[in-house]
């Protein structure tokens, strides 16, 4: 199983630790962690599945797999900038979003569209978004909900 | 310059009649609107525009310039899916929201990213949207808001 | 009708000389011109265009309409770096390369995948691709081999 | 190190042969393989890697990680049809291209310009395309011809 995490690339040490503790519970899961593989909540998460034996996957926005954080062991070279939110959102199973702005609103709003779990701390409150009151509850919630049929949403 | 329209694929009368005459006075100013290409939203704003001499850019999900509507006059074919809503946005000089759902909520969350104005009538009340009254209100507000100063938003 | 024009961003006067004239016919017959955008060949077929009342649409690869040459009506705006040279295939009804390097190949690549008619002028010497000995002819060959059948090729 | 290994979907059995072993010689040096995920080369290729304890990574043009093939640890999902292929080309820091028609020049024709090392095996003789005569010689000559510098080519 793949897990998504996403937020900003700068965040509050509250987030932070949150960010961590979803990385680990995601690894003791053994599942997949994948996020954009830059700093801020996408570094603490990956930071957390590493420490915990997790694999971590980045895709990445910009043109060099040296962009990655230091805990991301596949990098995904995209070269689309912001472009590369719907393949995050695209490669998961499901999706814990922690805090974030509009970079992150706009993968929320993907993985409504594609009808992929989305669970929420501390972040949008948008209809569809599962609310998880923190790190151990929302991975918890990210397992219950993974996506099961395989229905596509294509754009019409 | 460029203005966009963005909205679902399916409205209600009430949205069409507000998409046909944002699509009007978009045109009536001179300006290119661009949209998505599809319907609903889309092809009353573009259907707007042609009836009053606009000129029109579809920038399509699909494979195939056939899946624009018949009021586009320039077809962008990107075979991204969802994927081209940041084209959409990026492409565009000051964009207008006219109901919306995810999508839409995507297309919101990337132009508030990249600092391109964006007015909502009847859409998802975010802040940092300018919200208008009605088409007229909201193709003026564009007007007042065109991106001025060229910085660019990158990926940090 | 959308032809596309595609070669490097710098080239000799020769191909210069070349680039201008073809885009001096797509105008005469009332095509579209589509190209990526920025200098050399893009910029002088549409330079060739615009003196004779076409239409030119630059599909750029950065974050910024002011990246166009000076001779593009409209600029789609793509951030995706080469990523946008499929766009510029996908959206033509028929190409034509005029010298041309890596980049060049790329799109030459896409449009024998594509089925969408690719005329060479002092370019790449692949199977498919149909040779023309000038501006001309290339145009010429361009309008008799546009794509007729809306066959859609998609990657399996 | 990340290898790509790229070619068509359905392949003669000398082709599939030849992308087995450059699997399997690819998993025994510890690199990760990367490649479009789907049948032919991608799939051969990946067999030879799982069968040897290595990891994989399936970059995929279409809506779902269904689309996989079966010897994908990891699927990424981009939505983007051929568009994916500048994505296996910028997150490897050398190619092996075996065989392989109109798709898989896009895919050369990137690394070139993107001046990440490309092995070929009975595939396109292209300028810069370094030759390899088998299997073995093909993941020892990508290995010694790794991207070393990490300068960005970008589209200009």
């Amino acid at each position: 199983m793949r897990i998504g995490v996403i937020g900003t690339s700068r965040c509050s040490k509250k987030i932070a630790k949150i960010a961590y503790e979803v990385g680990k519970e995601i690894a003791k899961r053994k599942a997949v962690l994948i996020c954009g593989g830059l700093g801020g909540v996408m570094e603490k998460a990956a930071r957390g599945a590493k420490k915990n034996k997790g694999l971590t996957i980045g895709i990445l926005p910009g043109f060099s797999s040296s962009d990655a954080n230091p805990y991301i062991d596949i990098p995904i070279v995209t070269g689309m900038d912001h472009g590369r939110n719907i393949i995050v959102v695209r490669s998961c199973d499901a999706i814990i979003a922690i805090g974030g702005r509009e970079g992150t609103l706009s993968e929320i709003a993907f993985a409504l569209k594609l009808r992929i779990p989305l669970i929420g701390i501390e972040s949008w409150k948008i209809e569809g978004v599962i609310r998880a009151r923190d790190a151990k509850d929302a991975v918890k919630k990210a397992f219950q909900a993974l996506k099961k049929e395989k229905k596509i949403v294509r754009c019409t």
